[in-house]
């Protein structure tokens, strides 16, 4: 029984519940789960350790990749469970408790966290549980639909939890590259060049007796919740590809254009969606993570190959690619986060990023998490990674939210995650400003009537003009700098009646 | 006459006046002037190229490596000479025309002008002015005291214009390493592996043919303009001391530290001067400028090497470098700037970074460039490339400026160049805020605690408390998120009175 999936026989008396497996968390210990945009998530035990917090305390620090499926994040919350949280979430009951501060959010880039576990600068994870296809002869743990932090929780945990879930299919091995790079001051240099090179092993490797618990699982990843695609984000993705073609035919890249990110949601999955009617070709990707966007453009031919750290798809999306996998494994690549989106490479590659914006301001900063300035949404995630050091930074957002009450152009910006210093490209449904060496005077008239909705655009021209007569390298009114918000909140719309 | 200096005879009919090379521009050109920390700027052709535009109008976009010295800024721009400036100024002339909004300033990460000059998202440089100590028989260029973006705009411009210095002493030969990443999408990794490694050659190649001019100078850098240390920079000393000490005791580094970054000015330079007093031996530093400190602690034997884009001295200083330059030539390699910057070798070599902030808020987002959050200061300069992609970034600031009628530390900065995602450590004269793995939530008491002047600290916690009401991750007042500064420029003081 199970040996396709735990072919080290030795292993076989580590099988245990979920339940059973959860005696072994303490209270205060800090615990690494594998799930990264809610693939790949452990399945069992984040239930499992509520039970367990009714018998005694516990409070743990929860690491993950990024956001959990299954809504594991907001059940371990409201049972208390989550003390601390890092390095991203998107759960709605997590986030309630995180914006009443009864859960510490620390919100990181993806990147840093294994880099700041590896230097100490965190405690150290006591426990890693990871959901795996298979565990190899030699003890190498297969991933599942993404790598995430998983590696380096797999490294430093003291003990190890593999959910061996049998929905995963066994055809998933090989497509993972483990490289995880070494200590620093003396580190090499990372081998990647091109975003199909693989440098590193199919599985995690990790010493048999650290794995404590083996629990079996067999439910599915939950689907992506993207929406389909609408008229505005099919003006947005008509915007971008405007602009991309610009840049072929100014002979600054060729149709493959340069390697793609693309963040997690609705509207970059609607941009990525929108390259099948464009006119480039043998693209590849550089990204974090794979929507249904990315695998359609994978069957159309466009792309290439596409590399990430998950693979998030909705339920008809997920079925196809199961059918398909051998067609897949050559084509897509997961890595860890820390090298899908490692400033190293990310610089070297040259990619063109692409994140949404919650807001952004008439300079081009960005706010990429806070809602009205103070309340997160999910978090930073990947973007600063990729618009810091890739070649084309490029912001999307519909223009307005809730039904027109709030302008996602603001004159100050409630929150900064992306500053104008990483910002090249903003785009909207209503059209794209170039900011590419451009002073922040000049910004604003492309922002305000590019980018703004019409309806906005007075009130932002008017607040601009005012903000001239006191001069300066970035002018503002500071006194009404952040009036809108507070409008919005007193009126209930940022629109000037 | 010159053998020495211009190597290549053939290049000898290219001798000509300043004033006959300033005949080569053309208005609307786009410059490139070597100049990095008002080391090794071009010392004649500024004044000529004002001269020059008293014929016919003169416009220019000037990019440099960053500040230049001789008020050359402040004179071209009362000229009107520059029209748009990069990536960084530090001269009180140009900036009352920068935040007038008479000269364009596009503040730039200083890694990335070069990248963005290569990836022709910023117009191609037209004329480069280089000075130089020499010029090899091959045509190679030696640069003087700093490199900054000088190989890249040798590398694009039609024309190259090279002022030989004969100040510069011919020693400084073989301090210099050229290295030049080549164009994306198909670009190697960075070979450099510690701070000492040379991978590069020791001038700037150029084919003869687009030498156009040779300019003969003799004036020396404009000396540096740090203040020495007082009592308050002594005590941020201390503080970094004490905490880089802890680092060391706790075992996440051994005593010679990670390689060192600062920045420019009197606080980095004063906190580097007390590193004489520490426990600290055999480091090294990778960084854009070398002060004063930089050669004490070379002096001392605490620093093994130092590596950086430009070396800016007192003058006193620099004639002891001068005498001793044999003793340098060793241990002082000087990179091109997108070297020392660069994200790549930043995060590889896992540097401590160590930058001014104008103002930092509770929540530990820094500003660097806008005083009252409007007007130019310098720029970010390099704070960004390694705040971002370092180990360790440390700001620091003295708690309060102008006699206690400013705090740096606000409840919101006024214009925000790096997020609390790229801060994990704050300063000033009062204490230390180890921000490291905390929440805003968290981290709002330290600094205020820790960071503020006691003065202002009951009126930071008065906000922290009323922002606590409205909850959320990042609590904020919004309407008087941003009026402490609106009281300073009402009532000449930040302090409720």
């Amino acid at each position: 029984m199970y040996e396709d999936r735990i072919r080290r026989p030795a292993l076989m008396n580590k099988l245990m519940s979920a339940a059973q497996a959860a005696q072994l968390f303490r209270d205060g210990m800090t615990v690494g789960m594998s799930g990264f945009t809610r693939a790949g998530d452990a399945k069992a035990l984040p239930a499992a350790l509520v039970e367990r917090a009714r018998q005694t305390p516990l409070h743990l620090t929860l690491l993950t990749g990024a956001s959990l499926g299954n809504d594991s994040d907001g059940l371990m919350a409201n049972a208390g469970v989550v003390a601390r949280r890092m390095p991203f979430q998107a759960d709605a009951a997590l986030r309630r408790k995180i914006n009443a501060g009864e859960v510490m959010f620390i919100d990181q880039h993806l990147s840093e966290t294994a880099e700041q576990l590896r230097a100490g600068d965190l405690k150290a994870v006591d426990i890693a549980v990871i959901e795996a296809v298979a565990i190899t002869p030699d003890g190498g743990i297969i991933p599942t639909m993404s790598v995430g932090n998983t590696a380096n929780f797999v490294q430093q945990a003291d003990k190890v939890i593999v959910e061996i879930n049998l929905s995963a299919p066994l055809a998933l091995e090989g497509f993972h590259d483990i490289y995880v790079p070494g200590n620093r001051p003396h580190r090499s240099a990372i081998p990647l060049l091109t975003p199909w090179q693989r440098i590193g092993w199919t599985s995690i490797p990790v010493h048999p007796d650290r794995i404590a618990a083996i629990v079996i699982t067999d439910s599915p990843d939950s689907p992506s919740n993207a929406l389909p695609p609408d008229e505005e984000t099919d003006a947005i993705a008509r915007h971008v590809i405007g602009f991309l073609d610009g840049e072929v035919k100014a002979g600054r890249m060729d149709p493959s254009l340069r390697p793609l990110q693309a963040g997690i949601g609705t509207i970059a999955n609607a941009v990525l969606h929108g390259l099948i009617d464009s006119p480039f070709s043998s693209m590849t990707m550089y990204s974090e993570v794979l929507q249904d966007s990315a695998i359609e453009l994978l069957d159309s031919g466009q792309l290439s190959m596409a590399s990430a750290s998950s693979i998030t798809l909705s339920a008809a999306m997920h079925e196809k690619f199961v059918r398909n996998i051998e067609n897949y494994r050559e084509r897509i690549v997961l890595r860890p986060q820390e090298i899908s989106n490692h400033p190293e490479i990310v610089r070297r590659l040259g990619i063109i990023a692409l994140n949404t914006a919650l807001e952004f301001d008439i300079y081009g900063n960005v706010n990429s998490t806070h809602v009205g300035g103070t309340h997160m949404m999910n978090g930073i995630g990947g973007s600063g990674d990729f618009a810091r050091n890739g070649a084309l930074s490029i912001f999307v957002s519909k223009s307005v939210a809730k039904d027109g009450a709030i302008s996602s152009v603001v004159p100050f910006a409630a929150h900064v995650d992306h500053t104008e210093h990483d910002v090249d490209v903003l785009v909207t449904e209503w059209g794209l400003a170039d900011l590419r060496g451009l002073a922040p005077r000049e910004r604003a008239p492309l922002i305000i009537e590019h980018c703004a909705h019409p309806d906005y655009r007075p009130q932002l021209r008017a607040y601009f003009e005012e903000a001239l007569l006191g001069g300066g390298q970035t002018p503002h009114v500071l006194e009404q700098a952040l009036s809108w918000h507070a409008r919005y909140k007193r009126e209930g719309s940022m629109l000037v009646k």
